[in-house]
């Protein structure tokens, strides 16, 4: 008990310096001055350099080896469980190879971003190479004799595997071209239109967040360039964007980013500065960013209600009733970009990536051939050829910076929403009531007590089969999407 | 040579992240949400632990005992002084010690704090006796057989004694209790009065701050409760505050905490994240802040630029002329606070504090006698009696948190800014032209390569030295406040 005690006083602070490293990222895209950013590259250097040294100290290996997990409760039978993890992990891979590896990305970024603003690929291509053949030597390090893609799943969704995820996908894909077609083949809903200003956004994204539950004396809100979510426990901060054209990209990505925020806000503080004070995986991350934004943020219920807001901050905005605003919210319209998508073929562009990375770790696709592949699979899901690279294989910044394995977690994130979301109508049958008057307290307390409190308590696939009654599948959100839209859309 | 490399590269990281543990202090003041105070308060007690491990790492020692200072040139041997020091000051004190102190300072604050709501002297009189006892042993440690006041005065003033300090206040302080009689004998000039929006004084705020050559580019301007500046090399942040009744509150908190900003952000690259990249003492910094302020931004000169610069921002504000303005912003008053004296009797308050803290440490002054003996010296100087405790003993905070010895430097700064003053205005003979103009160019750059530039590679007294071409002394300083005060007040 004595080395329990101490490992998790070492591992406290650990936590504690990893808070601070993460709160100079958020420093970094929200208030850092611009003249900064050499000197705040070497002090994130300093800041990895001792997390490292952390991470590699022989005491832990000694507190580990001492530990008998069996002698625990639940509650340090997992924190072993992310702590024995989390240094083998660390262990397998050679420190010259994780310095190499950081070394490529950070200039594959650059690249990246450049070839990018000039739109040529072959620019890019060379430095993506080199990152692929160091990622896919790490994923053999850390994969031994199992499958390298899964070794590097593993790192975002625990005990999730390739096969699993593409039988999932599979089953997913011909529905929801099928569901694109159908929609984009009927009558279109009226755009939004017109001119908001950003203060005024801002103010309601504010009301927003707090309506959803987000704490603000644990938390803020600033614009950077790209929304996110940042820091666990007692200070996490959200990011957001205003575009006068469109509120509706401020709106939805502020209560996305609350999801975000909401789940490590309502982590248990028992686990304050642990391995469990933070959401447990990428994918049950992105299930509660989904649910709220899409489930919640994007019911006819709520729209209802958001109309009013909106009414209210803007004036007459030029439509006409809560109906036509509910199909505004969720017009289905051609586009490149993923980050634009809406319900219905967000998870389409995911598979694309899936299963490009895929092939590119099994060596089945070769970096030459990228963007031809990344061309041929977009037209086949989306019917019309990709216009120039931004708009195609180098809109992501995600493989530059030797994000494999990241990208299936997003549409994991929506088919665990699908299943959190038919249990939460469920248990709380007043739902729409509730979301009608812009009350989400039934939902958000419903999403605290069944996943958030948890932390890393239980494994991802386990706490979603808790909260939902089921173990993860796609079936709940390709219904949830078909009768929506078919609805929507009079299909 | 070797071994002075790895010293080198091991302190260079160290100051990065003594960088960022700084910046958490600015987060703190400016940006963090309310709740999250206590895991601040975790986050930054893991830093200080990297921190204090750093400095005690034994690699360090065995570099020190391996590297031929001798050997070096004179900007490696400026290091090796600074880096020799603070290892040495480190190792003499107790580990245990250290963290007594740390501990005892923390409550103190707080007791601190509510002592002075309460005005209840009696209720932070014992922990201030634990505060000084530690202190006074901390002293013995690190002055062997030297002074323990000396010895803490070295912590802020390098190689600055007691004994001088106290010869140089003594001269100083018969002939500013005599100035201050006379001035406030005279007639006094117009205060100011009227509505100062907030918004409006932000904005100029700013606008001198850009005036006075602070690079935005590597800064920014927030408010906080207390102005501070923060950072070092190419991230050196400063914050403000507004009083809508007091703009001069605002403007001179901001030239001020410029005057410290500018000395940070001059510092030459070469010894940026190094032992020579901050200010080379209190002193010296006081004295850029100081000369910013009050040499230049209260001169009649300036001021006479301010008053077309207020009067756009705000309008007619009721005072007439330029010359009035000029008497307004140079207004002596009674008062009992430090933070609000004028150029006349700021030192007054500072050498009141010296000499008591002194005989605290000496133990010429009992903890239970302190009250009784700040009342009758203020009586003494100022000629009135103190009201209330918040207005005299507990009005500052230094005490509580341990800051023995660093009160001397702010007095320091002034007599610095003196000799810089008179040698600037024999460098630069069109001054006041410049200045009338709102050009600070020609003093800026001045102290630029005369002071700023340097860092740390000069000692503090040689630093003001090689500037002035003078021993630092008292004389420059009285000369031009009788002179300046005897012309305004007409005496």
């Amino acid at each position: 008990m004595r080395a329990y005690e101490n490992l998790m006083r070492f591992q406290r602070d650990t936590e504690a310096l990893a808070q601070v490293a993460g709160r100079l990222g958020w420093d970094q895209e929200t208030t850092m001055p611009r003249g900064a950013a050499d000197q705040r590259s070497d002090e994130m250097a300093a800041m990895e350099g001792v997390l490292h040294a952390r991470r590699i100290d022989p005491r832990v290996g000694d507190w580990l080896d001492r530990i008998d997990d069996g002698a625990l409760d639940p509650v340090g039978q997992a924190q072993m469980r992310h702590i024995r993890k989390s240094y083998a992990r660390t262990m397998k891979v050679p420190a010259d190879l994780a310095a190499r590896i950081a070394k490529v990305t950070s200039k594959a970024q650059g690249q990246w971003a450049q070839a990018r603003a000039d739109e040529d690929v072959a620019a890019f291509l060379p430095v993506l190479e080199e990152v692929v053949t160091l990622k896919r030597e790490e994923g053999q390090a850390l994969a031994g004799q199992g499958d390298v893609y899964d070794a590097m799943v593993d790192d975002y969704e625990p005990e999730m595997t390739a096969a699993d995820l593409a039988a999932m996908f599979d089953s997913m894909r011909p529905r929801l071209v099928a569901l694109r077609a159908a929609v984009l083949a009927a009558e279109a809903p009226t755009p939004l239109s017109g001119h908001f200003p950003a203060g005024a956004q801002m103010d309601l994204a504010r009301k927003l967040a707090v309506t959803f539950g987000y704490d603000m004396a644990r938390g803020r809100i600033d614009k950077a360039v790209h929304p996110f979510s940042s820091g666990s426990g007692h200070d996490v901060r959200i990011t957001t964007r205003t575009n006068e054209l469109d509120p509706f990209n401020c709106f939805y990505s502020t209560i996305h980013e609350v999801g975000h925020g909401c789940y490590e806000q309502n982590i248990d503080d028992a686990y304050l500065l642990t391995p469990l004070g933070g959401g447990v995986s990428m994918g049950v991350h992105e299930s509660q960013s989904r649910i709220y934004e899409n489930q919640l943020g994007r019911s006819r219920a709520f729209t209802g209600w958001l109309y009013g807001q909106m009414r209210e901050a803007f004036g007459d905005f030029g439509i006409t009733d809560a109906e036509a605003f509910y199909r505004c919210v969720n017009r289905v319209h051609d586009g490149y970009i993923r980050t634009e998508a809406d319900e219905v073929q967000y998870n389409l562009h995911i598979m694309l990536r899936f299963d490009l990375e895929r092939a590119l770790m099994s060596g089945d696709l070769q970096v030459a051939d990228l963007e031809a592949a990344w061309n041929d699979r977009f037209a086949a899901d989306f019917g019309y050829a990709v216009d120039k690279p931004s708009d195609g294989c180098l809109q992501d910044v995600h493989w530059s910076v030797g994000l494999f394995g990241y990208f299936p977690t997003y549409s994991l994130g929506n088919v665990y929403a699908g299943c959190l979301h038919r249990a939460l109508r469920a248990a709380v049958p007043d739902l729409d009531d509730q979301l009608a008057r812009g009350e989400t307290g039934g939902a958000t307390a419903w999403l605290r007590d069944t996943v958030q409190r948890h932390g890393g308590l239980y494994r991802p696939a386990e706490v979603i089969e808790r909260a939902s009654g089921m173990a993860p599948g796609a079936e709940p959100l390709i219904a949830y999407l078909e009768a929506k839209f078919t609805e929507l859309y009079r299909l």
